[in-house]
């Protein structure tokens, strides 16, 4: 199934007839080569996919004929990744695949360890190529919602933001005993989960203390030391099966 | 801490005295410069770590001094990837990150949907390549037992050797309803588990029948359509959050 993303389709878009954005009609006729009658789905980015068939398809650009509304693909929990800013690649990676495991954002904060810096214009820049690959990452997963790639935060106002989140969920090499299943059980209603994961040096001591004083619940992944970019695809995928829809 | 790997070694090593491997001692001295007194991990392939000391480092080779046994790391479930024969840049990831996360052995499946085909002896050098990186893998998350990457089998030959496992998990795109978190519950100490992923192209319809009148139980990964690899990660994490030590 081929997905487009349309923005600020209107909500009650079935039987309108919508043009395709330019760059996304380009690619519809150039590449994919769809032809009239072909299936589709549009993504209005705000959490919506509606099914669609091809009404036009030629140089000029395309359109297609909006059939109806389509279930929700959008996890009944919102999780929001904090983490260590990683290697540009590593982060590349978290970013596709936290898209597609469901999560709401990915903030990645600068933090004692971090190897890797914000670079000025080339940050805005690296941020922008996060965008591209999330929005690739929907139209294959069919999300409806795009989720935020934002820019790198100092530690402080990335804890303030963590602390606001209903549940803040720190999973550090010291932490022992506590899993993710036990918070799962004393707080299963959680709706709304901040996750922080260490850059690829762990977080520091003072930094899971800082945490834990602002209400984290610090959690083990394990015996096994996993890479950061591991810890940050795996965790995120042990909280989509135990609150999410995994 | 630098690991090494050091195969046959005695279960009653602590106190002895004993000779890096050529290429470990080899990077050891050259790359990791270690010198004498500094702390290192032996790993003896099969499940035991040691705690040990570098007694000699020199252009002749290294030798360390083992202190004694260190907790197990690995995980209180039996993890087997069956995955569809993917690309082979997928193949190394999944082999990868498998291996943090504690399985005990990954074996490619050439399915109906599978677009990449095992290739003779390039097919060899491939499974050597997936060894080097869990092995690599194995070092830096500090497990103790390396896990099997076998040859690709065939269809029918990997769905007699997933029945003999205690419980065969199948995530299918078109499964509705049944999640892990829910075949948990009624398997809660599966000890031996077969986990099935379909290749880029997803199970066909009739593996996963076949599948399932060998018992096996299909499940959803939730309404998003995760990648492959994606799934391999996702739904291994999701395992042993819920049997494992994640």
């Amino acid at each position: 199934m081929h997905r487009f993303i349309v923005k600020g389709l209107p909500e009650a878009a079935a039987g309108k007839a919508v043009d395709l954005p330019r760059e996304e009609a380009q690619h519809a006729v150039r590449v994919l080569r769809l032809r009239e009658g072909d299936g589709v789905e549009l993504i209005d980015g705000n959490g919506r996919v509606y099914a669609a068939e091809v009404a036009r398809a030629d140089r000029d650009g395309a359109a297609v004929l909006v059939r109806g509304g389509l279930p929700g693909r959008e996890a009944p929990v919102s999780l929001t990744l904090y983490m260590g800013l990683p290697k540009a690649e590593k982060l590349e990676l978290v970013a596709q695949k936290l898209t597609e495991l469901g999560a709401a954002a990915v903030v990645p904060v600068v933090m004692a360890r971090s190897v890797a810096r914000p670079e000025g214009k080339d940050g805005e820049k690296r941020r922008e190529r996060l965008e591209r690959i999330a929005l690739e990452a929907v139209k294959q997963c069919g999300r409806g919602r795009v989720p935020e790639m934002a820019a790198p935060l100092g530690w402080k106002e990335a804890l303030s933001r963590m602390a606001s989140h209903e549940l803040m969920l720190v999973p550090w090499e010291e932490a022992r005993g506590t899993r993710l299943g036990d918070v799962r059980a004393e707080n299963p209603g959680a709706r709304d989960i901040a996750l922080l994961i260490g850059p690829e040096g762990g977080i520091a001591p003072e930094e899971a203390q800082a945490a834990l004083a602002q209400g984290a619940k610090l959690v083990t992944l394990g015996p096994r030391i996993l890479r950061a970019e591991t810890a940050a695809i795996a965790s995120a995928a042990a909280v989509m099966a135990l609150w999410g829809d995994l």
